[in-house]
Parts: structure tokens; C-alpha cells; sequence
């Protein structure tokens, strides 16, 4: 039995509750009761939190009070906050706040890509040399999302080479991570090895992360091949926030709570306390007002222990 | 990449729905559409379906018109029906509709079995002695359920080999298939492998099933690690049905939709249709009456055709 052969004893999780979980609900939430959510996600132990995003406020409002988050954002040394940051003025106002790190995003799919930001990719990696490069220069961290590599709500499968070509070049221009993206949660286990085989024949593991998303169900058995072929990353999001506004009551980012449940079964070592990550997933829960779609979350941690 | 050189062409799915689904219900499903479910699960291409149940319905009230059921079972000659079968008077009565494949059911943990039929586990083999032994010689097909060898909920973790000598004991009276059960759905992927390994080292992996419930979101994860160890059959019910009572909202076995997407998306055949299979679970819902837990069942495969 090879397969465990490679397990590690340690991943880093990067929490993405407070952007791309937040970002997607109908409501926007007070800024207060964001950082009560920050807070908790802190008290779990999550080092690495994606706080909110300088997306312009007029499209995507519920994080228009990026400022004043991060503004009352936890002071802990040990945690590094990030904000995902689409072009210049993003980049502005991140220095403005002196946030640590910056995420910039790009769709390994052209119409994705487009529907989302209304460029091509090409247009989109050129405002991105307008900002990772200057980011770097100014002491900040850069992390790139590629998305819909697992595939695109639009365009169905996609080529994962044109994916390793974006993701080569934002590291080329300075980013220190790439977070792939499997964004509406249709990856299975075959198809992440024949993706990260590719990606890992030109990329270092340790420049890669996950970010699955538990659509329809198999966000943990990609990362067990993850984990296996050494990628050292997951983003995740706690109670499972994120899902999408067009489909009711699906699930969205991995959640935090499985992804932690999972690694803690196999001895390996997150950093982050179950008991407390699922007390803010209890926050989360509170300050979106729904129920959410995490297993753990759902199933409480009562049966855990005996 | 050794991982994925033993995957299979083809595997076998065990629905469960209509007896470790229903029975697990608060409300008793009419027989009439339990029969309706049955027939959807049948138009999906599943073919191994356990029934009902023949438990006492003072114990089970839900499943209290098995013989109603068996006698209303659509006749189509690739479909092997079964029931479950707690003793002496539930073999009679299975013979008495002749139903060709029963399932006896034994908990690897003391106290789990002892709260589920009143009696040890030593008890309940002695009362199999009087089951498999006739039912074989009857012509019935036997198939025995080794619960919670993941974990119990009273007991915490459970010796594997305690639950080895029991699945031995059951094959040695005439089981032709033992089903290892994750009850409470605890059970990890490093945790996974050992079990496997420690049963695989004495049974042949033909003999051997999954029966995992998703309770914490792990269970896909968990099969994976099954089909590279060899395992080719699999338990689900469709739509994640059956829950447990005493955590609300908390998933039950794993959805059968979500098993055929991960298999379809690896090339692995189960014969299943899934857009009819997911028509099934619509049918689930609709009989229950409440929301499921499965995750292509919420998320529904508008977003899987291009």
C-alpha cells in the first residue's frame, strides 16, 4: 500500500469564509458581525484568513466595508489576513490598509472569465502585471486563484494546459502560491490526478493549493489525492459557505469542519481545534441566518467523543 | 502514480434506500409509494435493491408492510431483491414471499448490538446458526451486515478485529458477501486503508462491500480508498437517505447520486443512469416529505450538460 506512503504530517488550511463564503449570500452582513465570524475563525487556530475584497461595491456589495474590516481585524502575529484585490485600484486600497497579502483571480475559462470580470484572460493577466509585480515591490504577498479548472458552468470541461499557462505566468509575475480552483465542485478523484500530474511536472507542490469546492460530494476524496500527490494547501470555508445563489441548498467551499474532521482521522496535523473551528461555524450559521451545508457542522461533535 | 492502477471497470451498487432509508423516517412511508421509489430506483439501472425488512414492526413500524412490499415488487428478471432478516421468524416469513436474498445484521461493538436487538454479539451468531445455515439450504442468497466497525457511538473506536472474527464467523455459516458498515459515519481514509488491509489480508475483496455513511462528509473520500484496495461493491441510498434521528439534518448513507458521479467522472461503470437515478431521489424527497442530505440531489445536472 503506497497510496499513504506520501501522507504529510502537516497541511496549511486557508480560510476563505469571510470572502467567498460572504460574498455569495443574498444578505450583506455588518461589518461587526464579520469580525466576529474573523474572530472565531482565529480562536480555531486558522493562521492564513482571506478577510474580504476590493472588488469594486458595485458588484459585489455584501464586501463593500473591505476598509472597515480591515480596520478592526484581529491583531495576531501568528495569523496573516489577505484580501483578494482584481486591478489597480484594488491593489490602492489594499496598500491604503496595509493588508499583508493580495489574491488575484483569473478563470482558466474564457467565457468564465469574461462573465466574471468582462475581459479575456489575456486582457486580465495584463492588468494583473500592473499589480502583482508593484504588490511584490511593495512588500506585500500575492496569491493567484485560477478557477473552473476542474470545469466551467459555461463551457463545460476545459483544457487543464491553458490553466498551467495562467498559473505559470502569475508566478512568473511574483504570485508565491496558485490556488486551484475547482469552483463549481465537479472534480473527481481521476480527473485531480490527471490535473495536478500536469501541473506538478512544471510547478513545485508547494506553490499549489486546493480549493474545492464540495458541490456534489467530492471535494474530500479530491484532496486525499491532493494530499497524496503532495500538494500542502487547502482553502476552505467553515459550515461550507459559499454556495451558489443559483442552486439552492447546494453546497459550496469545502467545509473547514470536514476538511479538519478528515486530517485529524488521518494524524495529520492542521493547527486548527475542531471544537472551536465548529464554534464558528455556529457564528457563521448566526450571522448569515440559514442553515449551511458543512456535514460536520450539521452533525455537531457531540458523537466524537466518548 | 501507483494509486489509480487498480481501479475497476466496473462496480456493483447496493441500494439500500427503502429499508436503511425509510426505516430511519419519522413518518411511515405508505406502501404504495414505497413501491414507487422502488420502480425509480429500477428505472435507473440499479440492481441489487434491499426492500424492506423483516424486523418485527413492534421494533420497526416504518417497514411494518414488508410482505405488502414484497408482493408488489416489479418483476424484472437483472433485479435481485433482498430483505432484512433479525431471526428464525424473519427467515419464515421471507420464505413465505420468497424473496431470493436476505441480510442478517451483527454490530461489532458490544454495546451498539446489544442496544439494537437486545442481545451480545455471541446471542446474536447463535441466532444467524438457526438463519444462514436454512435460508442457503432454501436457496436464498445470505449477506451479512458488520455494523459500526468504524466506530460506535457508546464504544468509540472499535477493535477491527473484533469485527474481523465476527465477518469471518458469518462467511464460514454460508454469507456469500459481507457488508462493512461505517454506522455513525466517522470512519477516515487512513483509517480506511487499515481496515481494509487487516480484512483483505483473510477475505477475498469479492466478499467484501462498503456500507459508509456520509455523517461527516468523508464517505466518498473513504470509498475511494476502497476501490484502489479492491473493493467493487458499495451500499448507498439514494439521496442520502436515512439519517440519523437523534441529529437533525445530519446525513445518512451515502447518496447514491453522489457515488455514480464520482464513479461516472472516473470512468468506473456502475450501470446506473444518473439523470434517472436523480429523478429517483426526487421521488425520495417527495415520499419523505423533507429536504435530503445528497449533494447532486440539491445540486440537481442542469450545470453537468454543455
Amino acid at each position: 500500500m503506497s497510496f499513504f506512503g506520501a501522507l504529510p504530517d502537516a497541511v496549511s488550511i486557508y480560510e476563505v469564509s469571510p470572502r467567498d463564503g460572504l460574498q455569495n449570500e443574498a444578505v450583506t452582513v455588518p461589518t461587526t458581525r464579520k469580525i466576529r465570524l474573523i474572530e472565531g475563525l482565529v480562536r480555531a487556530g486558522l493562521t492564513r484568513i482571506e478577510a474580504t475584497s476590493f472588488v469594486s461595491p458595485r458588484w459585489v456589495p455584501q464586501l463593500g466595508d473591505a476598509e472597515e474590516v480591515c480596520g478592526l481585524l484581529p491583531r495576531d502575529p501568528r495569523v496573516t489576513f489577505s484580501a483578494l484585490c482584481p486591478n489597480e485600484r484594488g491593489l490602492e486600497r489594499a496598500l491604503a490598509v496595509k493588508i499583508p497579502e493580495i489574491g488575484v483571480f483569473i478563470s482558466a475559462s474564457e467565457t468564465h472569465n469574461r462573465k466574471n470580470v468582462n475581459k479575456t484572460t489575456a486582457e486580465t493577466l495584463d492588468v494583473f502585471r500592473r499589480v502583482i509585480g508593484p504588490a511584490v515591490k511593495a512588500g506585500l504577498r500575492v496569491r493567484g486563484y485560477v478557477s473552473t479548472l476542474w470545469g466551467c458552468p459555461y463551457e463545460g470541461e476545459i483544457d487543464p494546459k491553458v490553466g498551467l499557462r495562467i498559473a505559470s505566468q502569475l508566478l512568473a509575475e511574483g504570485c508565491y502560491q496558485i490556488s486551484m480552483g475547482d469552483t463549481i465542485g465537479v472534480g473527481t478523484p481521476r480527473q485531480t490526478r490527471d490535473i495536478l500530474s500536469l501541473f506538478l511536472a512544471e510547478i513545485p507542490a508547494e506553490k499549489l493549493a486546493m480549493h474545492m469546492h464540495d458541490t456534489r460530494g467530492t471535494a474530500l476524496a479530491n484532496i486525499v489525492i491532493g494530499l497524496e500527490m503532495g500538494i500542502r494547501t487547502f482553502d476552505a470555508a467553515v459550515g461550507g459557505l459559499g454556495g451558489c445563489p443559483y442552486a439552492p441548498g447546494a453546497a459550496g467551499n469545502v467545509a473547514t469542519e470536514d476538511l479538519v474532521y478528515m486530517l485529524d482521522g488521518m494524524g495529520v496535523a492542521s493547527g486548527v481545534d475542531l471544537a472551536k473551528l465548529w464554534e464558528a461555524g455556529q457564528i457563521a450559521k448566526a450571522i448569515v441566518g440559514h442553515e449551511l451545508a458543512g456535514k460536520v457542522h450539521k452533525a455537531g461533535l457531540r458523537s466524537l467523543s466518548h
